[in-house]
């Protein structure tokens, strides 16, 4: 079976994505006998196109890189917005990298939702669905017998949704704790070494870590984006980011962290989860944590995650200094799982 | 379908195992479809049963607990030895839990053969057979359509084979670097604290964390057989115990981890892999580490596996002081593994 892949966002985790099918593609055929070809991509300002043929995603990237409009691609066929290209396009799987609106999840959430109920599997990097509509989403797709998978959207490919869902059956968590956001953990690593927490986040951009404008990182909200798509997935939680007590790091001086230091103990913005009676409490706040420990020890863009559970204790997760290419083997791994459902 | 449930070995890990069966039975069989009865029981000192009608666990760990022989049990049919109940019982998934052998891995290597020629599903938490015998063992079993799992061998129940088996596709592991034994970090991480190797060896004996006879620990042993089951299973490496290069922690003084201390750094037990050329080299010694570090801030029992892949950087998983009840959970998601393969 040849997958048919759609692309609903075209940006540079969705064309380092389609770099790695590219490079790869008789090793992933031979391996793991999946063989593809992408007969959509919907972009927002270089247009939308499908073809039954197949685009040719390197031509595409390209095209997309030198700022020309996909309609000039041979073979394919325009198509007027994202939304037409999902009810009309042939696709098995699509991939929603569309930007993410933490305000409502939107259109990111509508495109799925119109995919699933297609029948069309769907995989996304995107936080806003999950933090905004996961139940709906999750309830739509198992109606339309669909996959929606995620693993990109917290940690990046770093297997956090998949190992739970994977490895830890029978596993209850019932909280976490965890330092999800880079730039702000790349400016309190830097304001460690005294340098200001001006030059430290002016680091971040220069880096492309930290967007130009970085409220959104900076006030938490991406923690806590990320700290509800993690509860309302693996504690089952309903709640919205606007539910999670939040305090960005705006507040934090270099002195509060020299004077932490001097007792062994440094800060950092701290996602935490916490199940008490039936409700689950997400908070993320600066926290004064041991030099000396999973949260403390994380420095720079990487980040940590670490799982309260019932039969295994804690156990976590650490990804290293992570970048577009994990979030796009994020992507990756999800296909390989829906090839292999739809291969049972 | 009803797994047949057999039991060479019926130690702690085994009885815990069986614990975490038996208390949650019909939640398993709610949430899983998991329905089983144990067949066969195995041990060195307490005799060998096979049983049609089924074993009661909690009985048979009862008796064990108490020094009697499994023989008193009710409807069960007396067995000369391990080796026959292999041959003769009726099993779906057999367990092998008994005690490890470091020389030879054996005779848990040998049972294994036997399970796996039958078709029987073997489930392993002994280091040995992974160590000495994996691609044959592999072979055998793949000759013969039965899983060979092992999760627990590594980092009890943290998922380390399972997770790079099931959610890191197409990933490639270079290497390796972990602090994977919990006795000799426990004595470390009291020399910390300015006490003797003695005084901390001998409160890890108190503990029940390492053996009467801790040489095995101490010398680097039991970190080898980690790192080599690591590197022939996730590095398809043909290594054996003897080809690491080991020094165990007797020659790190209490003055050492001061002065490491001074310059923000710490001393570690390590177990390192990595891959030059076609070659694998394996290493098991003392090493300075930064304080802030993942592999200098696990305290403890605690254990930390950081994996170098190719398509996701670094990643690490870290598993916060693991006991009895993780290993057996590692059984289980062996196990719910199997039943998925066998229902699929």
């Amino acid at each position: 079976m040849e997958l048919r892949l759609a692309f609903i966002g075209f940006g540079n985790v969705a064309r380092a994505f389609a770099r790695l099918l590219v490079d790869n593609r008789s090793e992933h055929e031979i391996k793991y006998g999946v063989r593809w070809k992408a007969t959509a991509i919907a972009t927002a300002r270089h247009g939308c196109i499908t073809s039954t043929a197949g685009i040719d995603l390197g031509e595409a990237s390209v095209c997309v890189e030198r700022g020309d409009n996909l309609t000039e691609l041979p073979e394919s066929l325009y198509a007027a917005d994202a939304i037409s290209v999902i009810k009309s396009c042939n696709a098995d799987i699509l991939f929603e990298t569309s930007p993410l609106n933490a305000i409502d999840g939107e259109p990111a959430t509508t495109h799925i939702k119109a995919a699933l109920e297609r029948g069309i599997n769907v995989i996304t990097a995107n936080k806003g669905p999950i933090a905004f509509a996961y139940s709906a989403l999750k309830a739509r797709a198992s109606q339309h017998h669909a996959s929606f998978r995620f693993e990109g959207t917290v940690m990046d490919g770093a297997p956090v949704f998949n190992m739970i869902d994977a490895c830890l059956p029978g596993v209850g968590v019932f909280g976490f704790s965890g330092v999800l956001n880079s730039t702000t953990n790349l400016v309190l690593t830097g304001m460690e070494s005294g340098r200001s927490f001006e030059d430290s986040l002016a680091e971040a951009k220069r880096r492309g870590i930290a967007e130009a404008n970085s409220d959104y990182d900076i006030d938490g909200w991406d923690a806590a984006v990320k700290a509800v798509a993690l509860a309302n997935v693996i504690m089952g939680a309903e709640a919205r980011p606007v539910d999670v007590a939040r305090q960005g790091i705006r507040s934090v001086r270099v002195e509060d962290l020299e004077e932490a230091a001097r007792s062994g103990m440094t800060i950092r913005l701290v996602a935490r989860g916490k199940r008490i009676a039936d409700k689950v409490t997400l908070t993320v706040t600066p926290e004064m944590v041991p030099l000396r420990s999973a949260l403390g020890s994380v420095r720079g863009t990487s980040n940590v995650l670490l799982l309260e559970t019932d039969l295994m204790g804690q156990i976590g997760i650490v990804e290293e200094e992570p970048g577009v290419d994990q979030t796009a083997y994020a992507l990756f791994s999800d296909m390989l799982q829906i090839h292999s459902r739809l291969n049972c």
